[in-house]
């Protein structure tokens, strides 16, 4: 017997699913879906450990899982187990990207040392149609000046207590944001445009990139002065924080690891 | 009575849809959608009038259309058109992006002098997600140098007929095209690229864009050479044509008006 350890890299758009993580029985999940796939591959369950659980709706276009599949002595490529397991997910709104063999010691949680998610808003007065599922449409423009203005107060090391749900299973509120870039996109060059929230930190709290989105748009729309950015997180209060923004525009689309793993 | 012209901006997702054109009770069709739309708005029928007709499952980031409406002597603005129509058009994979009121002699066809489509061909191993049915999945890399210079043999005015649908109603096979770039987009940094076919031409015939496509696929692959794209064109004959590439990938992108519609 010679396990070896896979990371696969996962794209999906999460829109029909309750979220990466198993649930019971009938209630659709990414991690099951390639499960099972990855069983009709191999013939034995092999679980998936993942980078990051996403949320119901929430979206990826580079999630990090890893599994150890014991395959005999048979030399297996990552190509093959590619094109395999893509194959038994069929037309799921999943698709794996790649499979490299990694060592023992790589895991796809405690290993990684940089995420970084975006979170697109639609600005315009048409509804979306290619972009629904993936963008929070909101029909009127944002200040985005104000909006990077308050963005800046929240770089660095600080309490997100005011950013963090209230399910959230972190020991402690303390992270680290490394980046919170908002990318202002024209649209087709058509009225309206599209703004990217890119947002980087080696680990985040339950909601907290939504939330931080959700407080910034209110200083978008001229609700909040950027300085209440500051005052929220200050507070260290969910109540003071603005809303949690829907899951449609959020996406995990990279998760870095050391050069050791690379 | 005073019938004022107005010039839509349109973008659909084309799906679920039988192409613009209005079909028989039943079969949905986007031009229905949308005169029954206006029709909601203003309380009378108004014909719509179409830059180019798109097949089924074509989709469109910038089809224009034109109508005439009885307005009485009431001011309107195009933001009302667009917020209304959009209204009444509810979540049905179409947006009006712009209304702009234009003379009387604006016709949307007869007055375009370009067009541009977009195809995309998405190569990767893994199916897509995202991008399902706005692109061409194919499960391997194209030859993309050999692909630009069999698109050379194309550029300038010839008889298209090899790349004309049997049921194209146009009264001559000669058309001028102006543009065929290949762009090579990296696909989210992971493994696999997008293939982007950018074409621009005054009209085009019935499949022409899906028809050329299909050709240069079979040079991407390798069964064709480069030259064989200017045999194929000169034989004016569509048996000597490669495939039709599916609807999925194409996009009428933009339409173009002299400044004096403008």
């Amino acid at each position: 017997m010679a396990l070896q350890r896979w990371k696969l890299t996962i794209e999906y758009k999460g829109t029909r699913y309750a979220g990466w993580q198993r649930q019971e029985e009938g209630i659709l999940s990414i991690q099951e879906d390639i499960e099972i796939a990855i069983q009709k591959f191999c013939g034995t369950f092999c679980r998936l450990f993942v980078a990051g659980r996403t949320d119901a709706g929430v979206h990826a276009h580079g999630q990090v899982a890893h599994f150890d599949l014991d395959y005999g002595d048979r030399p297996l490529d990552g190509y093959v187990i590619v094109k395999a397991v893509n194959a038994h997910l069929g037309i799921k709104d999943i698709s794996i990207l790649k499979a490299e063999k990694v060592s023992s010691d790589f895991h796809a949680r405690y290993s990684a040392i940089n995420k970084l998610y975006t979170y697109r808003i639609l600005c315009r007065v048409g509804q979306p149609t290619f972009e629904r599922d993936v963008t929070w449409w909101i029909r009127r423009d944002l200040d985005i000046d104000s909006m990077r203005k308050g963005a800046k107060f929240l770089l660095g090391q600080h309490d997100f207590t005011t950013f963090r749900a209230a399910e959230c299973q972190a020991k402690s509120p303390i992270r680290t944001l490394d980046r919170l870039d908002i990318e202002d996109l024209p649209f087709s060059g058509i009225d309206g445009r599209e703004i990217r929230f890119v947002v980087e930190a080696r680990s985040f709290l339950h909601h907290q990139v939504r939330n931080m989105v959700g407080s910034l748009v209110q200083v978008g729309v001229g609700k909040w002065l950027p300085e209440d950015i500051q005052t929220a997180l200050h507070a260290k209060d969910r109540k003071k924080g603005g809303i949690t923004a829907p899951s449609t525009g959020l996406s995990l689309t990279r998760v870095d690891y050391a050069a050791l793993f690379a």
